[in-house]
């Protein structure tokens, strides 16, 4: 058994610093394995106290009967440091610290966790400032979470890491009052040595887990975060992710509350999107989606059924699946039929979704009949049982019915419970039927079930030959030398010619016949259009007076005298767009936005982390173009010409291995705009920058 | 007492119909009654039973002993006619009818429905298909709600209409389960007679309520709610409304459920911006922003302080505030030095927010200095507090600190409950400090105290006298005539000239001297570019050609030989929006978007409902310019022109005089694009479409 494995199921415990008085922290972890009836050997230490309750206590790590597997510290930062040190030396697996005072205070924190991290040797150490880990599977709290006053667990598949250790009190709580099971709990937080990922691939390995469910404050090691979560997809375990940090705001307190610092926010979408996380928008869907997954159930289409006897909520569910994009639509006839001879002496109106059955609420062999015809019907993907006032009495019957049928069908079947009746919920929760308090809890837990069927496994890396990159110039590029840099690696920029003088110039455009663009070309001025640097549609006949006058415009305006500019042919067709990246904590991104200030200030980008090796592959790309809002216009809206889809792919892969060959080396990329001009045609980079250090 | 406060504060109250069996839904008007306390007279009319346990049962509505109030009838469709014309002809005030199958069933049940209302003569009528009212400010159920089954009322002073009888209950049930007290709860339901707009105005009149929530599936009469809207807004009570119909879905089940067809949601939208009723995005908010908006406290400003005991739960709090546009500054030096003082001994970073005052929890005086420390300060518009698991033991003095403060502060104080704990949150709603269980509902709660605070008062609408307009074309108009019309309400279109030979053609566009536009002029051909009928920036001397060869790539594609032809001045500078209209049962509403295709694929929209007289004033043309997410491209966004705003505005509240002008005999108007000049320039009608009756 690995040191991580050991930790979560120990035979042994020690328990350093434990308190006598179960009502303080440090005489919780004892409290709670006692209560929730760990079988294993518990050896409390303190120096002031012989016994806990009926359990001895040691002085010291140094008298402990036997290594323990596992040590929760309860000591303050000062005295944790030295425990860990003893510990270590003993040959115990991991020690859990829960002191607070490390990297998330200050410069002294961060040494103080260094060094806690150097004391445990080979040991390894969960937290420093966590709350613990509770393995509900196997009974064993080892932790000091207030939530574990409760008598006992909700035993379930759903795994949880959280880097907040009050998160994983107050998940636990709220799973347990609904009645949703769960196999282990952990909270990482400073995460000086065993980090989510740690445990990711723990409950990957973990027969008891199904669904891992993450509330996420920063990833440390991106790169071993891929890993592990593209291993839970590969073996079929959906991972949902609650990430704070979407705002500044939340940023910053992230910051305080770990010490760490987070990537941008859209590069975690990036990155859940490319290992297939579903990423939660609401905290309550940290716990909804994964009910839902629970069941091991999939969406195979859109279409919902939504049966009810209380019209109402039947209508405020089917407009909450509607503005999440699900659709209600009537029963087929047959159907229809089948619905009719069930109700016969009813008058109601068969015809419609949501299927009323007004006043039938008790009757359990119409619900039974009613559930069958419509999980049995194409025209359904998933049902949603809308429990009402009149299933109030009785829930069970509704859950029994309900239950009876889920053998015959492999669709989703989740319920919507309408008055204020937590006990039902927690009832049908607890009997394997989603059971939420919100119409659009429902509409979520549906998307994670749909998310799982159409989520595409990961690509392969593209690995591509590098040009050879030895001759580059460094620093802020002109345009020129940035177009150069992209056309080494396969993307062609409009054609151009560098000239010094105006005459030159003249001579440059009347070979191209047809309007240009005037630029000046300068490594200084960033903002070529700011200081008046950039003509648009000079006729060749012109071009010598412009660029006489544009000489004169930017001395005034920046102070500098332009001695190069850059002549080139205008694209006067083609769609506008970005291609550029970013590159930070969580790695290296590449960015593809619809260009022009609409699209700009209407924020349509989309990104793509590289792999570790290599840049994207075509698919990456492909997926990128169509996650844009405005994808319509690159596939022929309204009758105009596609543009070529190809040769933007293929310029979004070959400007992933440009930044991947570059490395360290990029410091900014930018081609913007970059003209995708019609099928068959190309693309072509009318402006870029590029900035490379040695 | 009018009818409608007769029907709320009844002294009698007859129920038609009434069964013994206070398990059946016939049994619990009277049932409930009892339960509660009602103190007036009860008259069950039932011929087979001489007793209701105690109450005497009388045989017919003839025999009553005298004229009811209210009489709630509980008989079924087929009989609830006669009942009610017996009921109106003792000149009861008003009958609360239960049964269904009326305008929601059908063509046969909307006659039932119009025999109903004429048996009613002057008698009021709830309903039918109502589930009733709750008058819990007076402790008087009027209904056969299962919700009643609670022992009691939670009584404050939010007053809940609601369009769905189940959706009644349902929010009944779940105030009382979070300690909200209510005033008044209607259900409308298929509203034959008593809508929606009748118990706005009764509860803007009624002292005991100060906000009301309003559950929506359809407006019926949009100028008496609108009014009755700005009524309350008047009188400072201010209006939540979710409104289902949003998508395609819920606005057919919405049709099902009450038989009324509902108008397009984004005219929802306008409507509910224009009387400053807050439109509730989630469920949940319908019962979120009236308990935080009872307090009376508005907010001033976006910065919010969070004070906390758990850091995990102030950061996931942070950052659903700053997600939803909030910010949370650091202390300043003042506030930091106060906490400093109150926590001498804690080594806790005061300089940031959350402020973490860890292991504080418990202690009522550093709570209520950290809590007047934060409210003081200049730094904070409102307060967060988060309750963590070492409050759960006591929440009474985390209460009782909020409470001793809340005195000495008029900005908003709100709780948000980490761990599953529905009692604790209960408890500070009872005492008036509205606490939530999902962070997204604390800022939802934070917006809707925002709102009351910037919604601006509505405008006056503007009455222009109407150029004539008895000479007008009818039919669809051809872009010459259509533009004519736009002109003659003072919306300048580009300079055109229509001609009908390639000979005149060149002759017009020799006299712009610059680049035209040519275009077929057609009433039968909506989609000119669809057919070869335009052309853009040909130079004036090859004009004459191009006519000729748009007829003949006229006639090949559309069969239709141009006979006319528009030669156009190119705009080519200006800024392209779409001005444009749109009518249904909501009303006449103004739609004015940005232009071209990235725009409309990314739906950047807004809209205007007229005003029952006349058309939109300036104020609200300034006001949909600002809505647009691309308004910065009018604004001067990063250094380019501003556009003019000011000709843009004019050409807005002119189109709206246009519309309202003509009321029904316009059935289409557009101008697309409308070209918005730089300042001082105007604006041009640069194409537009426009569909006149007689």
């Amino acid at each position: 058994m690995n040191a991580i494995s050991r930790l979560i199921r120990p035979r042994s415990v020690a328990i350093i610093g434990a308190s006598a008085d179960s009502g303080k922290t440090a005489g919780r972890p004892l409290a709670y394995l006692r209560k929730h009836g760990f079988d294993g050997a518990i050896y409390p230490v303190n120096p002031r106290v012989t016994h806990i309750g009926d359990t001895p206590c040691y002085p010291d790590i140094d008298s402990l009967p036997e290594v323990p597997d596992v040590a929760i510290i309860l000591l303050g930062a000062g005295r944790a440091h030295q425990a860990v040190r003893e510990l270590a030396q003993k040959g115990t697996a991991a020690a859990i610290v829960l002191a607070s005072g490390y990297s998330e205070a200050g410069a002294d924190g961060k040494d103080r966790q260094q060094e806690l991290l150097e004391a445990a040797g080979s040991m390894r150490i969960l937290g420093p400032n966590t709350i613990g880990l509770v393995n509900l599977t196997d009974g064993i709290p080892l932790s000091a979470s207030g939530a574990l006053e409760m008598d006992r667990f909700p035993v379930g598949d759903v795994g949880v890491v959280s880097q907040s250790g009050g998160i994983l009190g107050a998940l636990l709580s709220r799973a347990a009052a609904r009645g949703m099971g769960m196999s282990k709990l952990v909270s990482t937080s400073n995460e000086v040595d065993l980090e989510m990922a740690d445990f990711i691939d723990y409950l990957v390995d973990d027969e008891a887990t199904n669904v891992i469910a993450l509330y996420v404050e920063t990833i440390r090691d991106p790169q071993k975060f891929r890993a592990a979560a593209l291993r839970a997809q590969a073996a079929g375990k959906p991972i949902v992710a609650f990430k704070i940090g979407r705002s500044e705001a939340g940023a910053q307190a992230a910051i305080s509350h770990t010490g760490a610092l987070a990537g941008q926010d859209t590069m975690y979408d990036a990155l859940f999107r490319q290992t297939g996380v579903i990423r939660a928008q609401r905290f309550s869907d940290l716990l909804d989606m994964p009910s839902a997954l629970a069941t091991g159930r999939t969406l195979r289409g859109k279409r919902i059924a939504i049966l009810t006897s209380t019209g109402g909520a039947g209508t405020l569910v089917s407009d909450s699946l509607g503005v999440a994009g699900f659709e209600a639509p009537a029963p087929g006839e047959r159907t229809a039929d089948a619905l009719r001879v069930l109700q016969a002496d009813m008058p109601a109106a068969l015809d419609r979704n949501p299927v009323d059955v007004t006043l039938a609420g008790l009757q359990p062999d119409l619900l039974r009949g009613a559930i069958r015809a419509l999980a049995a019907s194409d025209n359904y993907d998933a049902l949603v049982m809308i429990v009402g006032s009149s299933s109030l009495g009785n829930p069970q019957l509704m859950a029994d019915a309900i239950c009876d049928c889920l053998p015959e069908t492999d669709k989703p079947i989740i319920a919507f419970v309408s008055p204020h009746a937590p006990n039902v919920a927690r009832l049908l929760n607890q009997r394997q039927i989603p059971a939420f308090m919100e119409p659009e809890c429902c509409a979520a837990a549906l998307q994670a079930m749909w998310h799982t069927q159409t989520e595409p496994a990961a690509q392969a890396p593209a690995i591509a030959p590098s040009p050879p990159l030895t001759d580059l110039p460094t620093g802020s590029l002109n345009e020129a030398q940035a177009k150069d840099l992209f056309a080494r690696f396969g993307i062609s920029g409009a054609e151009q010619t560098v000239v010094s003088t105006p005459a030159e110039a003249q001579a440059a455009a009347l070979q191209y016949g047809s309007p240009v663009v005037l630029k000046i070309l300068s490594s200084q001025i960033m903002h070529k259009s700011d200081v008046g640097g950039v003509c648009v549609g000079i006729a060749p006949e012109l071009v010598a007076d412009r660029i006489t006058q544009m000489q004169a415009d930017v001395y005034t305006n920046a102070g500098v005298r332009p001695e190069q500019f850059l002549v080139q042919q205008m694209v006067t067709s083609g769609i506008e767009l970005i291609l550029g990246f970013h590159r930070d904590a969580l790695g290296s991104a590449i960015l593809l936005g619809m260009g022009g200030v609409t699209a700009e200030l209407l924020k349509d980008t989309t990104m793509r982390l590289l792999p570790e090796q290599g840049g994207l592959s075509l698919a990456d790309a492909y997926g990128m173009m169509r996650e844009l809002h405005t994808w319509p216009l690159l596939d022929g809206y309204r009758g105009r010409a596609k543009a070529d889809q190809q040769a933007l792919a293929q310029a979004i892969v070959n400007f992933s291995n440009m930044v991947a060959s570059l490395g360290e080396r990029l410091l900014e990329a930018e081609i913007n705009p970059l003209f995708v001009l019609p099928d068959g045609q190309g693309v072509k980079a009318a402006d870029g920058i590029a900035i490379l250090t040695d």
